[in-house]
This record gives C-alpha cells, structure tokens and sequence, in this order.
C-alpha cells in the first residue's frame, strides 16, 4: 500500500450488469447485501482504501445512477467524496470506453495515465492484487488478473459432443482487475472494426488480437465473481473470514 | 429413477486424491464432515439411492482401505454391503485402470458393461445426472458431464503473458461423472504409449485423442468439487439448502 500518493492511476468498477443470472432476485448483484453493506460499497472501499488512485469512477446503468449515489452516500460516508457515479454503455466494451472519456478529461496526462477497471461483483479483491494492477498496467501497457484453472476446461463446437481438451497446465481463470495504459487502451479500442468488436467480449482480447503484450497478475481463489444466487453464500462465508 | 433394476453399469467413486490443496487439513477432503456425514459417505449414497447400479465400487489409496470401509458401515450402514472399497492406483488413470480390471472380473458382459467414474469429492451430483451418464455412455460409448464456462478463459503458455483467449461460448467446465463402455475404454487406454499417458489427466481426454466421440452430459452448478478449504464453506451451504 502506498498511502495517499497520486500516480495518474484511475480505478473504473464496472456496475452494468443486469444480473439476469441471479434467478427472482430483481436487483443487480452489486446491490445485494454483503454482510452490513452492499456488495458495491464493499467493492468501491477496496479502491478507496488502496489510496493510489486520482479517482475512483463507477460505472452503472443510467437508470441506476442516483440509486447507486445513494447508496455509496448511505453506506460509505467517508469515501462517497472520492468516488464519482457516471452512466455506463449498452456493452462492456462501451462502459469501458465510457471511463476512458471520462479520465482523458480530467488527467494531466493521457499518455501515462493508468486505468484499472474492475468488477463491481468482485468484493475480495486484495490490496496486493490492486498495486501490482497499478504496477504492471506501468511496465507493460496493459495486464490481466487470473488465477490457474482448477476444473478441466472441455471445447465443444457443436454443443454436443468434445472437440478438444486443452491442457490445462496452461489455462487460467480470468478474473479482474483488467489495467492498462489509457492511451494504448484507447487507441486500439477506436482502431476496431465493427466484426472485431463483436467478438471481443473483454479488452484484454484486444491487446492480444493486435499483438500486444499482456502481462498476468496472480489473483486469489477468494477473488470470487458473485453471479449466482449460491455464490452470495459463499461471500457472505468469505466475509465471516 | 429406475428403481433397483440392474443395468450391466458400475459406478467407480474415485477418492485417490491426496488434499494437499486443504491447507493445514492432513485428512483426505473425501474425509472431511460435511454436515452429519464425510463428504465420501454423501456421494457414495447418491449412487446407491440410482438403484441403477450393479456394485458401487469406491477405490482409494491402500493406506486408508480401513477407515474407508469403516466410514461407510458407521455412517451408511444400510448400504455399506452394496458397496465395495478397493485400492486405486498411483494416478487417476491408474485407478480408473483398477475399477476396469475389478469390473471385468465381476460383470456378465465386458462388451456392453457401462463404468460410470466420479470425483468422491463432489457430494452435490444429482440423480439425472447419473441416469443420463448411463443413458448416454450406453448411447455413445463415451460421456462427460459439463457446465458452461462462467470464467473467461486465458492461456499463457510462458505463465507470464497472455498467448489466447478462446471463445468462452465454446468451453465448458469439465465436472464428473464421466462414463463409458467398458470395454472401448480398456481397449484405448491399453493402447496407449508411454508419452500419451504422460499427458493424459483424463480419461475422455483418451477418447478425444483417438478420435472417438464424447458426449456432453450437461451438469450443474452445484455438482461442485472440493478443492479449497472455503469449498467445505458453500458446500455446508449447499447441504442446507
């Protein structure tokens, strides 16, 4: 941790999920309670806390925008200065490019601002998985958090029956933060044709699709994405440590 | 359900594993208390209660055949007589070749014999799950049970940066049971040269090598495998319901 020192580093949590997964629960997940707060507020402190950011942006549907200020304001006093709410995009991809504009007018200088973007469904981020986001997104251009695959991955093509089994010796689980260099992200998200963006569901497979290094970040088992109704008792277990 | 009707299938319980994932746990995490019972003693009950099977054979490593056997009379005495507990091998082929070679000895039919293999560390498997194992090992030779891949997926064949991210809606978490006709699958893994064997962690992996089809059994979320000292967490959580 490095206290209170500014680095041109800006931290995006992506809230624009319709949480269609979570079966009756009408709530995007990040709303759901986690223990005394919602699982966005414990998402947004974890970025407030690491003290390295020039500010912290949630990115939320439109519709969501005072509910998501209220609530951060409600149960996050000491932090809801720090973070500003804005409206994100129809796709990740637009959320993302929605805080690259947003940072290109308020950092001193683009071409080593550093953006680390995050699920806001992903409460258990660590201090150390943040700084070495910070870290590496500095040294490399851009970086991606995983951790090594523990089930065995299998590829159907057809929905039917297995076309391969890779090995999984060489197989991660992605996980987020996902950081990069804002002028990079931006130039090679803007150099994207409309097919390219269909596909690219993640803006690390855009570094790669160019030819663009991206260097891993080790993440943590406990780095857990709450998408089913399951996984909020399995937080909630992780919150109790 | 089918009731106690017999069906020439077998089911192998594999519960080799060694735990050295638990953390500080020295006992195996098929030995494990998973509310009233060892996680063991739950999924050996799951395969009784299918009534589909001939013998249930559990396989573990010779050091633990005792308190293997004596688990299950304390805590399953009902069915403790249908079950049979024998050693495994030195790796999961090896006992997956074990289960084999004691079925031979013991079915009527190697030809149309179905072996139904699963982790003893995934308590959660349902009845259609291992009705439809049989179904579609009877049907195709060859099955493994699968859920879609929730995580984005991310290879790096340097452990340091990402070389690919495939197309998530083509990959699948591998679960168990995986099933087969007993005799193709002895016919393939006796057929396998050294170097093949080195690299195959899977038994389906064998089938895809070859060429011969596996079928996609679809699994389910909870069908979860316990690896990590918080699975025991959402498994307790699982157990309640």
């Amino acid at each position: 941790m490095s206290g209170s020192v500014k680095r041109n580093a800006y931290a995006a949590i992506l809230a624009g999920g319709s949480g269609t997964r979570m079966g009756n629960s009408e709530k995007p997940k990040q709303f759901l309670m986690l223990g005394s707060k919602p699982v966005l507020v414990h998402t947004v402190e974890k970025f407030c806390l690491a003290g390295s950011f020039d500010e912290v942006i949630v990115l939320c549907p439109e519709a969501w925008l005072r509910q998501t200020r209220d609530l951060l304001r409600k149960y996050s006093p000491a932090f809801a200065d720090e973070v500003t709410v804005i409206a994100g995009g129809a796709t990740r991809n637009d959320t993302v490019m929605a805080a690259v504009r947003y940072v290109e007018g308020r950092c001193e200088s683009v071409a080593d601002a550093v953006l680390v973007t995050h699920d806001a469904v992903r409460p258990f981020v660590s201090q150390r998985i943040i700084e070495e986001n910070i870290e590496a997104a500095r040294a490399h251009g851009a970086c991606d958090t995983v951790f090594p695959a523990t089930d065995t991955i299998v590829e159907s093509r057809d929905a039917g029956t297995i076309s391969a089994i890779p090995n999984r010796s060489v197989l991660y689980q992605g996980q987020t933060p996902q950081s990069f260099n804002l002028a990079k992200l931006k130039e090679l998200m803007l150099g994207l044709t409309e097919d390219e963006k269909s596909i690219l569901t993640d803006a690390c497979k855009i570094f790669v699709l160019r030819g663009e290094k991206v260097a891993l970040v080790r993440g943590d088992s406990s780095n857990m994405k709450i998408t089913y109704p399951q996984d909020m008792r399995l937080a909630s277990a992780l919150l109790e440590g």
